[in-house]
C-alpha cells in the first residue's frame, strides 16, 4: 500500500491511499479507492440533478422512450423509462461506473482479492467469494480454489440427499424424513427462507421446510407445535458457531427431541465454518461447511441455503438456482451499464439516492411467492451499505445505503401505496413481475386471468407514479415524478430465483464499491451485543441493585428498573 | 361552515375556514381546523429543534431521566428517555396537542362527527366510528347507535360460532369445520392476519386460519394446496363488495370447492357493507355486516376481524381483544400527553418527523408473534397519513406521514440494524416487548432464559442507539443520537393485542388531526385502478396494436409491448 495522486485527477485536493490489487491471477493493477465526492462524474451528475427529466404529464413517455430505456440480462428485462433521467444522465452514470472502475472491482472480488477490509484500520481482511459457490458451470472459474471447495460440499450434499431419498438415512423407526427445520438467524435465515417460499411451486411432494430464527421462545414453540418431530430433520446453521440465538434454539430443539423420546444425533445437521465450535461431526447426523470468505447475508447459495433448499426442492432444483446466479454473476462483468442489469440498477439507485435525494427504496414484487424477498434484500442491502466509514478509514461525507423495504403487490396497493402516490416523502420503487404464474393454476374473471390482472396492476402503478394526473379537486391530484423501474422475467423458476438473487447481491456490491465503503463487514452490530451481555449479566445475578452501587446508577440498571425487569 | 379568524391567533396571516363540530350530543363548538404551520407551538418547537437534547455519550441517561420519562396506559409502559427531548420540548409538545385540540377532535370522532371530509371539495363525508365496535363495555357508549349495531353483529357472531362449536353447523358429511380461510385484501387482510398470528398461543386446539389476499393466482394456489377443503369455511371480506382481488379469489375458491365435489353455499361466509353487491345472504352460509363509518384499515375490531378471529381464538378471546381496544380508546381521551400513550407517541413521532427531519419510522417488536404487525401498521399509518391535501382543501406545506417499516427483533439485529447504528440515514425506532412469553415454553442457557435474552437485547439496542460509543477505529465508532422508545407490557394476551392495536390506531388519528389532513380517505389509490382497467382492456382485446392507432401510441401500449405482454 502506498499513497499517490491518482493519475487521472488533475487537481488533487488531498493525498489519497492507493491499494494494490491483483486479479484473475495475472495482472497487477494499482487500484485507487477514490472517495465518491472526489469523482468528476459525481460533480457533473450533481449539476444534472438540478433539472431532472420530468415524468409528470401526458407527453413524457413517448413509445420511443419506453422502447429505448430497457435492458436485459439472464432472462430479466428492466424497463426504466419511468426513471427521472435522460440520455445525458445515463451517459454520465456510465462515466461514474467507469471512473469508479466498478466492474474492475467486481472482477477483483470474484477473483479472490481481499475486498473486505478498511485500509489502515483493524478490519476483517477477508476475501469475498460467495460468487465462487455458483461458478460451477465453467471450466475456468474465476476463483478456482473456492469453487473447488464449493464443489466438494455440493458432492457431499448430493450424497446426503440421495441417501435421504432412497431410505439409507431414515429415523430410528426406519421412516423417511418429511420435514426440515432450519435453525439460524440473519443471513442463515432470511435468504434461505425467502428462496424456500419463493419456490413453493417447486417443492417436492410430501416435503416441507420450516424456519426458527428468533431468540423469542414463542418462535420455536409455534414452529415445533406444528411438526411431527419423529420425521423431522433439524438443520442448525451458524458460520461462527457462536450465534447466541441459534445456539439457544438448538438447545431448545434438542430438548424437544428428547422430550419426544428421539435421539437428537439422528435428527440434527450442522452447517458451520470449518473449525468453529459447532464443527463437531460427532454431535450431528451430518455436517456441511461454509467458509470465512462468504458473508452471512451472501450465503444463500452456499450450504447455508443448500441443505434445506436441496431437501425441499431436490438437488437438481438447487443446482438450477446456482446456474441462474452464476450466469447473472457473469453478466455483471460487462462494463456497459446498458448490458449489465446489476450495474444499471446500481447506478439508477445512486441517481435516486445521492442525486435526487430520496432516503428509501421500495422493492415491490408482483408475486406472492416473493413475500419475504424484500426482507432478505433489506438485510443484504442495509447491512452491506448502511456504513459511515470509507475504505480509506475516513468518515464518509456522502450518503451511503438507503432504507430498503417492501411488500408484494397487489397487496401493497391496498395498504401503503396511498403515501407512494400522494405522500410528502418520495419513494423510488423497483417493481418485479413474471409473465406467467408459478403454479399455473388460474381463473378467468371479466375476460382476463388473475395473472393478467396482476401484471396490469403493476404496469399501471409504474405509469401512475411517473405521470401523475391533474384534477380540479386537489385531493384527487397526483403530482407524478415518482421514479420507478419494472423488472420482468417469464416465470419464477429456480433458475430465475437464482438470477434475481445474484442481480440484487451484485447491485449492492456495485453501490458499495461506488460509495467506497466496505460492504462486507458489520461492525455496527457489535455495540448492541456488548450491552446485551451486560444487561444479561445483571438479569442473571438477580436484582439489579444488589450490592452493585456503581452498576445501580448505570443506564442499564435504570432501564431494567423502569422496565419492571429488575 | 363560515370563515373567521380563530380567536386565539393574535396575528392572523390568512383567512381560515372554521368548521362547526358538535360532539357528545351536547355541546356545539367552533372547530378550527388550523394548519400545522400556523400553530404557535410549531414555531416554538422549530426553534427548540435546532438544539435537541443530545443522547450521545456516557452521562446523558441518568437514572432520574430514565425514571421520569415514562408513561403508561392499559398495562403498556412507554420508556422514552432515549428520545431527543427535554422537559421544555415535552411541555411544548403538550402545548401543540392542546393548541391543535387533539383530544377534542378525538372525542368528536368517537361521538360520530363527520371527520372523513375535505371542506369545500367533493369528499367521502362520513363518520369515523371504528371505536364504536369496542365501546361495548360501558353503559354510556360515545356513539350509542353505532355501538348498538356492533352489538347486534356480535350477537349474530356468537350464535354462529356456538353453532359451529356444538355441531349445528357442519359440512355436508356432518363433520366439524376445522379451518377458516379469509379472502380479503388490504384492510380486510392485514389487521386480522397480524392479530391471528399475534395470538397463535391462544388458538383453539384443532382450529386453523389461513388468508388469501393477492390477485396473484399463486397466493390462492399455495394456500388451497395445504387445506382439506371439506372441513374448511371460507370467509370472503369486502366492505364495498366490489374489490377486484377479492371477487376474483372468491371465484377461484368457489371453483376449487366445486372441483372437490363440495357445495360452496355450505362453506362460504360473507362480511360486507349493508347493500353492497355481496349483500346477498342466499349465496352464503352466513353473512355479517360492517358499516360505511368504518374504514378498511381500522376494521380489525369489526366483523372484518371478528369472524376469523372468533373462529380461531373463540368468541371470548375476541371479546377480550375488544375490551383491550376499548380501554385504550378511553385512555386516549385524556388531554395530558403524560397520561395518554397514543397522544404521547403521536407527539414524539411528530417531533422526530417534522422537527428533527427523519423521513421514516421503524416499528421493531421483540416478539415473533408480532411478525406481521409492522405490515399492518404500515398500511394503517401510510394509507391514513400519506396525504398532500389539508382538510381545508389546500396543498399541505409541511411533512405529513412518515414511511413506516419494521421486522421483529432479535431477527432484525442480524439484518438491517447495521444501518440503524452506523448508516447515513437516521431512523427513529419504536421497540415493543413483553415481560413474559406467550407460549410460556422456554429454556435456560448460560444462566438466562430465552425471554430474558430477548428483552436484554431490546433494552441494549435502545441504549446503543441513544448513547453510541467512541472508538479509535472510525469503523467501530457509534455516533448515537438515534431516537427511540420502548413500549412494554406483561404478556401478549388478547387484551394486550387489542390495546396495542388501538394504541397505534389512535396515535395515527392524533397525528392526522395535528397535520390537519383527512386520515380516513384514500384518494391516492384511485389513479392506479383507472390505469389498470385501461391496460386490462387492452389485454382482453388481444394484441395491443390491432386497429387502435391512437391507443398504440399510448404509454400503456408501449409499456405492454416493452414488457412482452402485447
Amino acid at each position: 500500500m502506498r499513497c499517490v495522486f491518482p493519475p487521472y485527477q488533475t487537481e488533487p485536493r488531498r493525498v489519497r491511499c492507493v491499494h494494490l490489487l491483483k486479479y484473475e491471477g495475472v495482472s497487477t493493477m494499482e487500484f485507487p479507492f477514490n472517495n465518491f465526492i472526489d469523482l468528476k462524474s459525481v460533480h457533473r451528475l450533481q449539476k444534472l440533478a438540478k433539472t431532472p427529466y420530468s415524468l409528470a404529464g401526458t407527453d413524457t413517455l413517448p413509445p420511443e422512450r419506453i422502447a429505448g430505456f430497457q435492458a436485459s440480462s439472464c432472462g430479466f428485462n428492466l424497463l426504466y423509462a419511468t426513471q427521472r433521467l435522460d440520455e445525458q444522465v445515463l451517459t454520465e452514470l456510465q462515466n461514474l461506473a467507469d471512473e469508479a472502475r466498478l466492474t474492475d472491482q467486481f472482477m477483483a472480488m470474484k477473483a479472490g482479492q481481499i475486498m473486505n477490509r478498511i485500509i489502515g484500520q483493524e478490519s476483517e481482511d477477508r476475501q469475498v467469494l460467495h460468487t465462487a459457490c455458483r461458478d460451477l458451470f465453467s471450466e475456468t472459474p474465476r476463483a478456482p480454489e473456492a469453487t473447488a471447495q464449493a464443489k466438494e460440499q455440493m458432492t457431499r450434499l448430493q450424497t446426503f440427499l440421495t441417501e435421504v431419498d432412497n431410505g439409507t438415512i431414515t429415523n430410528e423407526q426406519g421412516q423417511p424424513f418429511t420435514s426440515m427445520v432450519q435453525v439460524g438467524i440473519g443471513g442463515s435465515d432470511l435468504g434461505p427462507r425467502a428462496l424456500c417460499l419463493g419456490l413453493k411451486g417447486f417443492h417436492l411432494p410430501g416435503r416441507r421446510a420450516e424456519f426458527i430464527a428468533n431468540v423469542d421462545p414463542d418462535d420455536a414453540a409455534a414452529v415445533l407445535a406444528g411438526l411431527d418431530l419423529s420425521t423431522t430433520l433439524v438443520n442448525v446453521v451458524s458460520k461462527s458457531g457462536t450465534t447466541l440465538e441459534t445456539l439457544t434454539n438448538e438447545q431448545l430443539v434438542r430438548a424437544a427431541l428428547k422430550d419426544a423420546g428421539l435421539n437428537p444425533a439422528r435428527h440434527i445437521l450442522a452447517v458451520t465454518g470449518k473449525g468453529s465450535p459447532m464443527d463437531d461431526p460427532e454431535k450431528y447426523l451430518a455436517s456441511f461447511y461454509m467458509y470465512d470468505y462468504i458473508g452471512g447475508r451472501y450465503s444463500a447459495t452456499s450450504m447455508v441455503g443448500g441443505v434445506t433448499l436441496g431437501f425441499v426442492l431436490g438437488y437438481d432444483n438447487f443446482l438450477e438456482i446456482l446456474r441462474g446466479a452464476g450466469e447473472m454473476d457473469r453478466a455483471a462483468e460487462n462494463p456497459s451499464i446498458r448490458k449489465n442489469l446489476p450495474l444499471l440498477m446500481a447506478m439508477l439507485g445512486i441517481w435516486n439516492h445521492n442525486f435526487l435525494g430520496h432516503a428509501t427504496l421500495a422493492v415491490l414484487p408482483y408475486s406472492q411467492a416473493l413475500l419475504r424477498f424484500p426482507a432478505h434484500l433489506q438485510q443484504c442491502d442495509m447491512e452491506s451499505n448502511g456504513k459511515q466509514t470509507s475504505r480509506l478509514g475516513q468518515p464518509v461525507e456522502w450518503k451511503t445505503g438507503p432504507i430498503v423495504w417492501g411488500e408484494p403487490g397487489t397487496n401493497g396497493q391496498h395498504a401503503f401505496y396511498q403515501l407512494l402516490h400522494q405522500g410528502s416523502e418520495i419513494v423510488p420503487v423497483e417493481f418485479i413481475g413474471f409473465r406467467t404464474s408459478q403454479f399455473q393454476s388460474d381463473i378467468t374473471v371479466q375476460g382476463t386471468t388473475s395473472q393478467q390482472k396482476l401484471l396490469a396492476n403493476m404496469l399501471a402503478q409504474s405509469l401512475a407514479m411517473a405521470q401523475g394526473r391533474e384534477h380540479d379537486n386537489p385531493n384527487k391530484r397526483f403530482a407524478g415524478n415518482r421514479p420507478n423501474s419494472v423488472l420482468l422475467a417469464d416465470r419464477l423458476t429456480p433458475y430465475a430465483m437464482g438470477a434475481l438473487l445474484a442481480l440484487y447481491e451484485n447491485r449492492i456490491a456495485f453501490q458499495g464499491f461506488c460509495w467506497n465503503i466496505n460492504s462486507f463487514d458489520q461492525e455496527g452490530v457489535q455495540l448492541g451485543k456488548i450491552l446485551a451481555d451486560r444487561i444479561l449479566e445483571e438479569m442473571a445475578s438477580g436484582s439489579s441493585g444488589q450490592g452493585k452501587s456503581t452498576a445501580q446508577d448505570s443506564p442499564e440498571s435504570a432501564l431494567l428498573r423502569a422496565a419492571g425487569l429488575d
